[in-house]
């Protein structure tokens, strides 16, 4: 058998029931309606690769993760009011992988404040578990919509600091407060046995096993058979591709399917 | 005796000598020049504000950070332009406070990419340890001005995650690559007794000792005797004071006068 956790046997639709936080609930049913639990990570410093990219990976997708503050060209208006059209259109919810490391007083304000004003059209943000319960703290008072924070409990890349202890912590930090803040977590493994946290796997990738600042890939499969991943995030495995819409699909066929062989093996 | 390592009996002379980054030397320069070891974090969300700011702590500090990414009317010509004439005129240097916590690629976009491209002005920035080496990596690959970064090895906030172990590494890495990246660190304590490398010490307010989102104050008397400090990071004391010349004046000749304290003690 695959499972290492009883959270691997369960499906999304029981594991929703477990879900304390809106919009965990919410991406559940998007995943479920589209049969994808499929994150595409754009990663462009163009705005108009942005919205076209959105707009190609859109149907295949459950979420597109963004690193807002590397577009040359953003605009608000030109920028993020298509980017949520594009959401609304394709049925897609939108993760700013800001990956949050400061105090709860500057978190807020990073967070509502500056051009990008996260606050206001972001559904999933990453925070590091760095700072402490402050940081959370800090998001959940400042955020109206109930924006879902995941927390980075360990890393993809090669030689990075963080241990056992620390993911422990960032875990326990993540359970205290999953109905509030905290819907889920960036692992490379299954760290929390609550059905209810989602798990978000980066460093996925059908060709390629490393890049040349030492980022580590795996496949869909291994992310979601041996890792026990809930949702993959592809970046440049789909971005890079010279057919974005094929393999987009194939990504999204190949990651449902591992899902439910792990549910029901 | 005050000393509770070699270096904090060393003067900023002396060490320089020691200090193989280039930044490093021409930050300690501008500190005896003007004798200062005042750092002033302006945290404000209107450009008017900032440069208003500058323009007042100017004279007083050694450097001036910033959370750029919280300026609400951010324009790289109405925003950076007079920031670093402001500089010039009163010889201080800038120190982005981006907390850098991604892998190489994505932080090498974020450095030099997008609206803020902070590779083509920033002096100073921080990062986080937490991606390991690969972070560094890229940091220094993309830096043509031999931008110094310090990393952020402790933190100030209540039930933070760092544990020694974690900072042992962060103080190692920024060891191994003093010459060409990491020249600092951001910490409550003195962690490295290699004289080259500049402590900053967030967290300090003559009159406070804990807002209202967990962070902890200390005196600039503290920071620097019992704590290791070469660089006093002072935010709400400064920016929020009625008086922001005489309260920048005054922070200047204590943290100065703790400095000489300490190295003639």
């Amino acid at each position: 058998t695959l499972k290492k956790s009883v959270v691997d046997g369960l499906d999304f639709q029981t594991r929703s029931s477990k879900m304390l936080h809106p919009m965990a609930k919410k991406l559940v049913e998007v995943m479920i309606g589209k049969k994808s639990n499929l994150c595409a990570a754009v990663d462009v410093t163009k705005t108009s690769e942005l919205l076209g990219l959105a707009e190609q990976l859109g149907p295949f997708v459950c979420v597109i993760k963004t690193h807002i503050d590397i577009l040359e060209d953003f605009q608000y208006e030109r920028t993020i009011k298509p980017l949520l059209a594009l959401a609304q259109k394709h049925n897609f919810l939108l993760f700013e992988d800001r990956k949050f490391a400061d105090i709860g007083n500057t978190v807020s304000l990073q967070f509502q404040k500056g051009l990008y004003a996260i606050a206001t059209w972001a559904d999933l943000i990453t925070v590091h578990g760095i700072p402490g319960p402050s940081l959370l703290k800090a998001l959940e008072k400042s955020s109206e919509r109930c924006i879902g924070a995941v927390m980075v409990s360990e890393m993809s890349c090669e030689g990075n600091l963080i241990d056992s202890e620390y993911t422990k912590k960032c875990i326990s930090l993540v359970e205290s407060t999953s109905s509030t803040c905290a819907m889920g977590v960036v692992s490379q493994s299954r760290l929390s046995h609550q059905s209810g946290i989602l798990q978000f796997t980066p460093g996925v990738n059908l060709s390629t096993s490393k890049d040349n600042l030492s980022q580590r890939y795996v496949s869909p499969e291994q992310a979601i058979l041996e890792r026990g991943a809930d949702i993959i995030i592809v970046g440049r495995g789909l971005t890079q591709s010279p057919n974005v819409e094929q393999t987009a699909k194939d990504y999204q066929s190949k990651a449902w399917e591992a899902y439910l062989t792990r549910i029901q093996s």
